[in-house]
């Protein structure tokens, strides 16, 4: 069976098309600009060149015909027709407290997912505009939708509750949901394959350290905590998102700056993070080359990121009364040895170490841990595309 | 010598005389509503009855005419006359980048206090004031300032900035701070002569846990993380102040309650926390009176402070790679060992555990931990009048 997986943003769409019984993708590609001017899709086959195709794209109705159609294309397509897509797994960022694991898109699931823009108003919208597109374009193929938040409903209460009135989370809802769930959901499947155990007995720190970044404590296979919370601001200093701060420092900004709650809200998101503090660059990248070249903010961003990430290992190493293995993954935690390095010196009282050569390997599953390392540290590249397909496969098939 | 150590409030005043011979108080006294109807002086002699005198107090210069008066009382009073009166030591909340440690008062001195009024809008100039009144009535006997900030000053850079431009730090002098500095760096030499051991080689992590409640990692004497920030907000979750939030949790409170800035601050700070999660009350004994009588929210509130504690225990023995001890002071740290029970419980990965019979102990520095515990579990009642009046001592000898 192939599966479609669709992750629709206000203004893009990334899609791929999966083999599941290769679980490869066959063919991936991107929408880029819905809606304004210069839309353009590029499709790239697994066994072929790249296509790139510009249109007026003014919705993501249109969107989605154009992906239907560039699969289908007797040139650059990869399938004859559309009978050959079994299914559709959707990326919804927000299922709120209704949804703790992916379900069959149904009436009453879209009503749900609307029933969450409020807790995601830039996101679900448009997930839900992806979901409506394929009902319509693709008739009678089952749509499955996977969210950012299910893995983390495990949470218990005093985990995701806030200090704030009880009353607040009861009308509004205000608790902390955590993100990423797919990908922290994959890799810690992975990491109990890789380990050759049962994920019932593991307990696991997953760090999807990328633009974004969030951490998870999960234990048997459950996510217990994790750093991102009522939104994807909380937590780690990101890419331009501040992470933690001490909440007076908001209204403080707020009067200093002479900004409104929508000014702050968009400051926090787009203005800080490692970019504001090393003034260089929201791309690890760029901080990193900077810093080699002896940027001290930028050396600095890099510092404070790491103590950060080391601050929440060691907070969900005491929640799940220590670790059996660190994992790193996305962009950043997939591909930076040196910031690997910084993150895990001095973490030996929970007897993990890095062995130097193994944490030089880019790009695939690897224990980069030392020999005699009690908690293992593990490098995944992260995959929420087949994390999706593969529980919009379940899902289908269990009907 | 005796040394006088005033902590001034907006409208209290507390006061403690010690002979630094023995260490001990000889009075202590506090005075209530100052600048309101129904002022009133409560002075209590060491060995004596208490005296409370009511009168009109219109400001800090007539409360501390007034306990200069009590404490040269011919019927109540402690010593002869004012001569007897060695030094002043006062508690000033803020110290800003400007005192890393504590020092002799000066008028530079109290325009460097001054110069952080904005960083402490309600705590620094009620310290000022009982600065200048004893300046005004005790001229000639050398007053000493010490700050609750300034023992956290040997943080390092990359745990004091937050995930914010940098130019708002230059700017602002937005940063972490800490507070309750007098307390962690009090029990901290005590946990160092009670487990015998030189403190330059020791890690501890000091939870000073009351009303207002804050942890400390201290490496070989300095403090290099705590959990309060720019203010007193951040952190765990208190009696009333709601520590730790998603940022965005304040603008997004602010738009559907229609606060403004200072209305969010003192919601913050006044109706969050223990307080707000329980519905029951700020003090810890109504909270887990009602728990224990089936109060589900009031549980709830506790196991939200319990597993915040252990998130920062974790996180600070990551910092300090391990830990020597665990201290727990202050009102709730002190008193309540159901509370340390809960906090200590899955620290096995630590070689913390408690031993329950020594954990009974109150109102005294005691070891709790069980005889193989590697990591200590030290109670400490705090002293923070000792503190301040032992600095004192130490400044005005030195000169």
């Amino acid at each position: 069976m192939n599966i479609l997986v669709i992750n629709c943003g206000s203004s893009s769409l990334k899609y791929q098309l999966l083999d599941m019984e290769t679980k490869n993708p066959v063919a991936k590609g991107l929408v880029e600009r819905i809606g304004m001017v210069g839309s353009v899709l590029t499709h790239r086959p697994a066994n072929g060149e790249k296509e790139i195709i510009t249109a007026e794209i003014p919705n993501h109705d249109v969107a989605i015909q154009m992906v239907l159609d560039a699969l289908v294309n007797s040139e650059y397509g990869v399938v004859k027709d559309l009978s050959e897509i079994g299914a559709v797994g959707h990326r919804v960022v927000h299922g709120g407290e209704k949804f703790a694991s992916s379900v069959l898109v149904t009436d009453e699931v879209v009503k749900g997912i609307e029933d969450c823009i409020e807790l995601a108003p830039l996101h679900n919208p448009p997930n839900v505009a992806g979901i409506k597109a394929c009902q319509k374009l693709m008739p009678g193929v089952p749509e499955v939708v996977v969210f950012d938040t299910a893995f983390h409903q495990t949470m218990p209460a005093h985990a995701y509750l806030y200090g704030i009135p009880y009353e607040l989370y009861e009308k509004y809802k205000i608790r902390k949901y955590g993100f990423h769930g797919t990908s922290h959901k994959y890799v810690s499947q992975r990491a109990a394959a890789m380990l050759n155990r049962p994920i019932e007995d593991l307990k696991l720190i997953s760090c999807h350290l990328g633009n974004g970044s969030s951490i998870a404590a999960i234990k048997g296979g459950e996510s217990i905590e994790t750093s991102m919370g009522f939104t994807p601001l909380e937590g780690l200093t990101m890419g331009t998102r501040c992470g933690d701060l001490d909440p007076s420092i908001v209204s403080f900004i707020m009067r200093k700056e002479n900004l409104t709650t929508d000014g702050v809200d968009n400051f926090m998101n787009k203005q800080c993070g490692v970019l504001g503090l090393s003034g260089v660059s929201s791309d690890f990248r760029d901080i990193e080359g900077a810093a080699d070249e002896g940027n001290k903010r930028a050396q600095l961003a890099l510092d404070v990121f790491a103590h950060d990430v080391k601050k929440y290992i060691g907070s969900y190493a005491a929640v799940l009364d220590g670790a059996d293995a660190i994992i790193f993954t996305a962009g950043l935690g997939e591909n930076s040895a040196s910031m690997r390095e910084n993150i895990v010196k001095g973490l030996s009282y929970l007897g993990a170490e890095i062995d130097p050569e193994k944490n030089k390997v880019r790009g695939e599953e690897i224990d980069i841990a030392t020999a005699d390392s009690n908690c293992r540290v593990l490098v995944i590249p992260t995959n929420e595309e087949l994390m999706i397909a593969m529980e919009t496969y379940d899902i289908v098939n269990q009907g």
